[in-house]
């Protein structure tokens, strides 16, 4: 395939708006949608932040992808869901992801910084209603923390189904950030007698830890182990 | 040292308010100042929500912890910190930290969860004025991301100063909620053919690695291989 083709492929990165373009460091931005794909897929915990009484809120949760669409989930009774669900307008959220990489060290305390890279969602979030788009949500936000665990779990019953509601976040307005490499010490700190550098942070799995109550005959499944 | 000895040596804790009493799982929460204090000491990246034009942004950023006060920094022309700036009654921000230590996997899709700590504070930054203040705040910034490393390290000069917005926020209204433990499932689902369990989830740290500029006579300092 030539270049020029593979360029035709490519799907169109996410239109810049006021909010999705950064007042400062504007090179770190991105708005590359395999690239937003990419940092949204190799997490599972989204910071969604929306406004209650005039103040913002920012809670951990779960998300899920499906295409140009995020779920997140929760109990019916929970404030953001219940804010979402009165009316048609939706909720106005703001849904970001991040990823963090190393730890940057500069002579100067000035020039510290992390590298990271994160992704920050603008937009309306809607309940789902439909039965069937509510199913492949969960099946979605399950698949999302440990992929092929929803095929090998017994699905959502309907009592279940109704106490759980879901949240659609289209991917609209949207923007990646990243900074990489090592510090940017000024020229006249570069002799500093201080350590410069990167010290890289790793998250990771450790070992499963089957429940109590297992059967002992159920065997850990490949998708924990990575075998 | 007796037992009501030490219940009166420890600090009180938070209030709860009508913000911080979740709706539900309220076993969960917590409003322990040293637990709280401990959480937040044991990270570096905040997810710091505010609104603006009427919607949320939730951005991650570096802060810092000073007793009863947290910080996060940036530059002057940055949107929050410009909004914090613009008059006395500051910016009102809800800045929340969240650890992960496990997927949770139940034998049903809807009993998986995830093990966390999270903490949640509620309230209205204020850009720090007094420069005795500012210069504590960054170093705290500098130390919380690696403990020691404000004294080894230029600091910051006066044009960096005045380039640099800090905001403090005060712990007053303060929740954690935590989740511990294996998965919850239906007694019915006992015996179906699921693993359940959890996945530990696991963040540390790689080798150091040097900046390309860095004169090899500088030794990796032992607060970064925790020698």
């Amino acid at each position: 395939m030539s270049h020029a083709a593979a360029e035709a492929t490519s799907p169109a990165p996410y239109p810049a708006t006021d909010r999705t373009v950064p007042t400062r460091a504007r090179e770190r931005a991105s708005y590359d949608r395999e690239l937003v794909h990419g940092l949204l897929d190799q997490a599972y915990v989204c910071h969604l932040g929306f406004v209650r009484d005039g103040a913002p809120v920012v809670l951990p949760t779960l998300y899920g992808r499906v295409g140009e669409r995020l779920y997140v989930h929760g109990s019916t009774g929970s404030r953001p869901l219940r804010a979402a669900g009165q009316g048609d307008p939706g909720l106005p959220v703001c849904l970001t992801v991040t990823h963090v990489d190393g730890l940057v060290l500069a002579r100067s305390a000035f020039h510290h910084s992390i590298n990271y890279r994160s992704v920050v969602v603008h937009g309306t979030a809607h309940q789902v209603t439909d039965p069937q788009e509510k199913r492949e949500a969960l099946d979605a936000l399950v698949d999302h923390v440990v992929p092929g665990r929803a095929a090998d779990s017994r699905p959502a019953d309907a009592k279940e189904l109704a106490a759980t509601a879901v949240l659609r976040l289209d991917l609209a307005e949207v923007s990646a950030k990243l900074r990489t490499g090592g510090p940017h010490d000024e020229p006249e700190d570069l002799a500093l007698p201080y350590w410069a550098g990167v010290l890289p942070v790793t998250t990771g799995y450790g070992t499963p830890i089957p429940s109590e109550d297992l059967d002992p005959a159920v065997a850990v499944p490949d998708y924990l182990t990575g075998a």
